[in-house]
C-alpha cells in the first residue's frame, strides 16, 4: 500500500487503508485519508506493509533508515522499541496520554472502541532514576481507571523487561 | 508480661514467653530468655503486650517514647511502620536480609518453619529516588525464589501504599 | 568511520560497522546501521576510531567534549569511566540490567553469543553510602547466576578499585 | 573448669587452663592465671567448659543468663554472635582490633605463635549502611597484610550470612 510522508504524519489515501485502521486500529482517520503516527508508519514499513513515498523527491520510496531517523529524531527511540514488540506480540497500542503513560493496550481481539484496554504502559530506560512519587502517580491513574500499569524497561542493548505494577493490600 | 531492655535488644524471661515465640514467632530464644528486636519490642510495647522495664532506673517502665527513639535512632522508622502495619494485618514478619530486601512475610496460619513465605517486602519512602537498575535487583531475587515482591512506600504521614511488582511477559 | 549523532544514538551506516559488532560487540544492528550507545560512541571517538559528525552544523564533526557532555547529561559519568577502563583492559562490556547491576563483561576471546559471562559489574563512587541491603541484594543476584560479582569504585580522581565479593561460608 | 568472674576478665587459675590457651588459643595468661574475655567465657560456659562463680556471692555458680548479660550490655551481641560461630566451625578467633575489624582468624591447626591468620572478620548487622570509604579502608588494610576480608552480616533472627572480599585487577 502505498504512503506518503505529509510534515508530521505519514498519509494514506488507499481505500484498503480502511482495513488497516478498521482491524488493526492503525492511525486516526480524517476525510478519506488515514493518517499515522511516524511510530505506526516505521512499523508498518518495518513490516513490509507499506510503501512511504516521498513528496518532494518525486514520489520515490522513503528507505526505512530515513523513518527511523525521524523517529530518533523526535526521542522515540524506546518508545518505538516498546510500540514494536508490543504489536509484534499481538496487542493493539494505542497513546497512552490521558493516562500520563506511553501506551494503552488492548488484547488481541478487543478493541478502542467497544472495550476497555487492560493495561496501560510507561517506558523507561535502564539509565533512569525512577521517583518514587512518579512511580505512584503511574499506578495511581492506572488503577483508577481500571488498569493493569506494565512499566516497561529498555536496557543498552534494546532488550525490553516487563514488570507488572498493581496497587495492593496484603 | 514483663522485659528488660538490654544493648541492642528487648529480653523476656517470663515463662510465658515461649508463647509469643512459638505461636506468634517473636524474637530469637537464647537459654530460656526471648530476645526480642526493638522493632518487635516497640510493637508489643505498643498493643499492651509487655511492659519494658529500665534497669538503670531500678527497674521503672520505660515510656513508648523512649523505644520509638531507639527504633528512630537505628533508622528504622519507615521499617517500623511498614512493621506494625503488617503485624496488625495478621503476617508473621522476619527478616527479608537475604533476599535484600527488609521484610519477608507469612499468611496467617503458616509459619517460619513449616512453609515457605509468600512475599518479600521492600521499604521506601515517598522522597527517594529508586534506580530502575535497583529495582530490577530486588525484583530479580524475588522471582528467583518464587516470591511476590511487595514495595511499601511510606508518605509523610505514615500511610503506607503497597505495590505489587512481579516480572511478566505481556 | 563516520559516524552521527541522532536522538538517543550514534548511528553508523558504513558498512565496516560490521566488523565493530560483529568482532568487538559494539552497538546493535537494525537495518544496516549500527546504532551505539552513547557511552560506546564516547568510547570508540575518544579511541579515534570513529568520528561523530553534527548533521545540524553540516556534518562538522563534533569534539569529544560534546560527547562526554552527552554522557555527563545523562548521569554516566562514573559508569562510563569504568566502562572504559574493563574496555582498555580487553573485555567485551554489555549491560548487566537484567542482573540489577550495571555491566556484564565477557572475557577476552569470548563473545555474548557463544558463552556465559563470568561478572557481573556494580558501580559506585567513593561518596555513595551502600546499604547493607541492597548490597546482600547484588551479590544475591550474581550468586543466583553463577557470576561473580564486581563492585567498581570510582574515586574522586576518576581511579577505579574492584574488589570482588562473593557469598561464602567460612 | 573453675572460674571466676572479676571485674571486666574472667579468671581461670586452674592449671589445666594451660591447655585452653595453648591448644585452642584462648585467652591471655599473665601470672599463672588466664584471662578470658567476656566473649571467649560466655562461650566456653555455654560449652559447658568452665563454670563461672560469682565470687561476691560466695562464689556460688553464675547463670549464663548472666554473662549473656555482661556481654549485651556491652553492645556486643552481634560481635558475640559471630564469634560463637566462627569458634563453632572451628576457627580460633582472636581480636581483629590492629586491622580495623572485630576478628583475625586462624584455621584449624594454624595457631596465632607460628602462622599467619588469613581472615579478618568485619562485623555488620542488616540495619547498617556501609560507607564505601569505609568498605574500601577494611578491604584496603587487610589487603595490606595480606589477608582476606569476610564481611559477616547478622541479621534480625541472628543468622550470619559471611561475603568474602578481595580487592582486584579484573
Amino acid at each position: 500500500m502505498d504512503a506518503e510522508l505529509r510534515g508530521e504524519l505519514v498519509i494514506i489515501k488507499d481505500q484498503k487503508a480502511a482495513a488497516l485502521h478498521e482491524k488493526s486500529h492503525y492511525g486516526k482517520f480524517n476525510q478519506d485519508e488515514l493518517q499515522l503516527s511516524p511510530m505506526e508508519a516505521l512499523y508498518l514499513q518495518e513490516k513490509g506493509k507499506i510503501e512511504i513515498l516521498d513528496r518532494e523527491k518525486n514520489g520515490t520510496p522513503l528507505s526505512s533508515d530515513v523513518m527511523w531517523e525521524i523517529v530518533q529524531n523526535k526521542g522515540l527511540l524506546y518508545k518505538y522499541i516498546v510500540f514494536r514488540d508490543l504489536r509484534n506480540r499481538g496487542y493493539i497500542v494505542k497513546t497512552g496520554f490521558k493516562y500520563g503513560s506511553e501506551f494503552r493496550l488492548y488484547e488481541r481481539g478487543k478493541s478502542p472502541g467497544d472495550g476497555h484496554s487492560d493495561f496501560v504502559v510507561k517506558v523507561v530506560n535502564e539509565e533512569q532514576n525512577i521517583s518514587i512519587s512518579n512511580f505512584s502517580s503511574y499506578v495511581r491513574v492506572a488503577h483508577g481507571v481500571k488498569k493493569k500499569l506494565l512499566l516497561a524497561v529498555v536496557d543498552d542493548e534494546q532488550d525490553i523487561t516487563y514488570y507488572n505494577v498493581e496497587w495492593t493490600r496484603p
